[in-house]
C-alpha cells in the first residue's frame, strides 16, 4: 500500500480548503441525537484519505475557484461516500473497514442504516445551500446510479454468467460515478466552461473505473499475487460471491479444473489459506490479474488524456499525480 | 380501519393529478437492473392510500397552483416515503408491511437497503428537475429529520426512561416531518405567500403528529382496546420494544404489579394472546389509551385551526376531512 505523501501535492494545494471542509464535516455529522455523531465521526475521522473531497477541490482549483461553494459540494461528496460505506458494510456484511471494526460491528445493522440516511440527507442540505441547480442534480443522479450499482452487484452475486460488460457496468456505477460527479461539481463552483466541466467529469470518471479496477486486483493481494503472505482482507470479494475482472476473465481462460476449484471457491465465506493462495495463483497463471492491470492502465491514459486540453498547473499536475497514485498500489 | 371513501373529498380532488402522479412513480422507479422496479411497485403498488402525495396535491390546489412542479413534489414525497418504508422493515426485522410480506422477506435486507437508497436519489432527481431551491431544501431538511428521528426511536427502544417529550421528539421528526414537507412544497408550487405556506406547514405537522397517535393507539387495537379479536399486527410496536405513548403514560399511571407486567412485556417477540390482551387491559384502565386519543384530537384541532385564515373552499374541506378520517381511524 502506498503512503500519504504519494498523492502530495494534492494534500498541499488542498490543505486549506480541506480544513474548511473538514470543519464542515464535523459541524453537519452534529445531532442531538449523540449516536449519529458517533457513527459518523467513526467512519470519517478513522483514517481514509478523503480522496473524493480533494478531487472536488482540485477540480474547482484547475479553472480558479475563488468562492465558497467548493467547500459545501466537497463535504456533500465526503457525505455521500460514508452514506455508502455505512450501507455497503451492512449490505456485504463486512466485520472489517479500513482496519477497524464496520460500525455496523460496533453500533448494529440498524442504526447504520438510518446514520447513512442522516448523512445523505445533511449532503443534500449542503447542496441546496450552495444554491446550485446543476451541482444538485449531477450529485442526486449520482447518488441514484450509485444504488443503482449496488443493486446490480447485488444481483450478479455468485453469478458465473457475469460478463465483463456486466463488471463494468457495476464498477462505472458504484464508484466512478461519485468520482465523476465529485470533479464535476468542483468545475461548477468555479464556473468552468462546458468543455472543462466534461474533461474533469471524464477524468473523475476514468480515474474512478482505474481505482476500482486496482482495488479489485488488491482484494487478490495485487500484481505481485500469491507471493508472500496474504494480508488480512484479502480475498474479501471472493468470500462475497463477487465476480470482479480478475475472475470474470480467470473463468474464461482457464482450464476446466481450475475453473472448477474457482467456481467451487466463489461464495465460500470459510475458505482457507491454502485454497485462497490457490485462487490467486490460478488468476495469475490465467492472466487475470494482469488483465485488470492493464485495464487500470488503459483507465488512467484515459483520465491523464481528458486533461490534455487544459493548460498545465500545478492542480493539472496535482490532479495527473493521483492517477499515478492509484496505479502504483496495484503493483 | 376505514375505509377509502373517507377521504373521497381529496380523492375526488387530486384524482387527474394523481394520474400524473402515478405515471411519473412509475417511469421513475424504472431502471435496467430489474430488481429495482420488482421492488419498488411491489411497495408501491401495493395499496397504501399515498396519503402524502394527495396532501401536496391538496395544498398546492388550496393556492391555485397551475403549473407541473407539484406533480414532481408529489412523486419524490411519495418515493421519500417509500425509501423509509424500506428502511424501516430493515430496522424493525419486520415480516409484513400491509398485510403482505416485507418487502426484505422477499428479497432480502440487502436489496431493500439499496433500493430505498435508489429511490432516495431518484426522490431529488424530481426535485432538482422542477427546479426550486426553496423545495429542495424543504425536502432535504426533511430526510435528514427522518433519519435522525429513526436513530432517536432506536436508541430510546427499550429504554424505560422514555418521556412523553422524547416521544414527541420521535414522532415529530420520523412522521410529522413528512407531512409538514409535504404540504409546504405543495404551497411552494403554487406560489402561496409565506403566511400561506406557514399555515399548511403547520396543518402538515399537526395532522402528522395526530396521524402517527392514532397509528401507536392501533397498535393496541384502537380506543375499544382488548374488546374483541386482536388484529393481526396487534402489538408489533410492544413486540419491537418501542415505547409508544400510550406504555409511556400507562408506566407512570399504573400499580407497581401492572408496572412490572408491562416491562416484562415490552421487547418479548414471544407474547402470547392472553399476555397481550393483559397489556392492553392495563393500557386501557391506567387511561394511556384515552390520553393518546386525546393527544390525537389536540394534535387534529391544531392541524384545523392551521388552516383557519385560509378561505374556505373544497380543498380546504378536503384537507380538513383528513384530519376528521384520521380521528375516525382512532375509535
Amino acid at each position: 500500500m502506498a503512503n500519504e505523501t504519494d498523492i502530495s501535492a494534492l494534500l498541499a494545494l488542498t490543505a486549506m480548503d480541506m480544513e474548511a471542509v473538514n470543519e464542515m464535516i464535523l459541524a453537519r455529522a452534529a445531532s442531538q441525537v449523540k449516536l449519529v455523531p458517533d457513527i459518523s465521526r467513526y467512519l470519517i475521522e478513522a483514517g481514509g484519505k478523503r480522496l473524493r473531497p480533494m478531487l472536488t477541490l482540485g477540480a474547482a482549483q484547475l479553472f480558479g475557484a475563488s468562492g465558497h461553494h467548493q467547500i459545501n459540494y466537497a463535504a456533500a461528496v465526503e457525505f455521500m461516500h460514508t452514506a455508502t460505506l455505512l450501507h455497503d458494510d451492512v449490505v456485504d456484511e463486512s466485520e472489517k473497514r479500513r482496519g477497524k471494526p464496520a460500525a455496523r460491528m460496533v453500533w448494529g445493522n440498524q442504526a447504520s442504516v438510518l446514520v447513512g440516511d442522516y448523512l445523505l440527507g445533511q449532503a443534500f442540505m449542503m447542496m441546496v445551500e450552495a444554491g446550485d441547480l446543476e451541482a444538485l442534480g449531477v450529485l442526486s443522479q449520482a447518488a441514484a446510479t450509485i444504488a443503482e450499482g449496488e443493486v446490480f452487484q447485488l444481483v450478479r452475486a455468485g453469478d458465473l454468467e457475469t460478463s465483463e460488460a456486466d463488471y463494468f457496468a457495476i464498477i462505472e456505477a458504484k464508484t466512478a460515478a461519485l468520482f465523476a460527479a465529485a470533479t464535476e461539481v468542483g468545475a461548477l463552483a468555479a464556473a468552468a466552461p462546458p468543455s472543462g466541466r466534461a474533461a474533469v467529469r471524464t477524468y473523475g470518471r476514468e480515474l474512478g473505473i482505474a481505482f476500482q479496477l486496482t482495488d479489485d486486483l488488491l482484494d487478490f493481494g495485487g500484481i505481485g499475487g500469491s507471493s508472500g503472505s496474504l494480508g488480512k482482507n484479502v480475498g474479501d470479494d471472493l468470500r462475497d460471491g463477487k465476480l470482479t475482472l480478475p475472475m470474470v476473465y480467470a473463468l474464461g481462460h482457464t482450464a476446466t479444473d481450475n475453473r472448477e476449484f474457482l467456481v467451487k471457491s466463489l461464495g465460500n465465506r470459510e475458505i482457507g489459506e491454502a485454497e485462497l493462495a490457490r485462487v490467486i495463483e490460478i488468476l495469475r497463471s490465467s492472466d487475470g490479474l494482469a488483465y485488470t492491470l492493464a485495464k487500470a492502465r488503459k483507465h488512467s491514459d484515459q483520465a491523464r488524456a481528458a486533461l490534455e486540453d487544459i493548460a498545465d498547473s500545478p492542480s493539472r499536475s496535482a490532479l495527473n499525480e493521483v492517477v499515478d497514485y492509484n496505479l502504483r498500489r496495484a503493483s
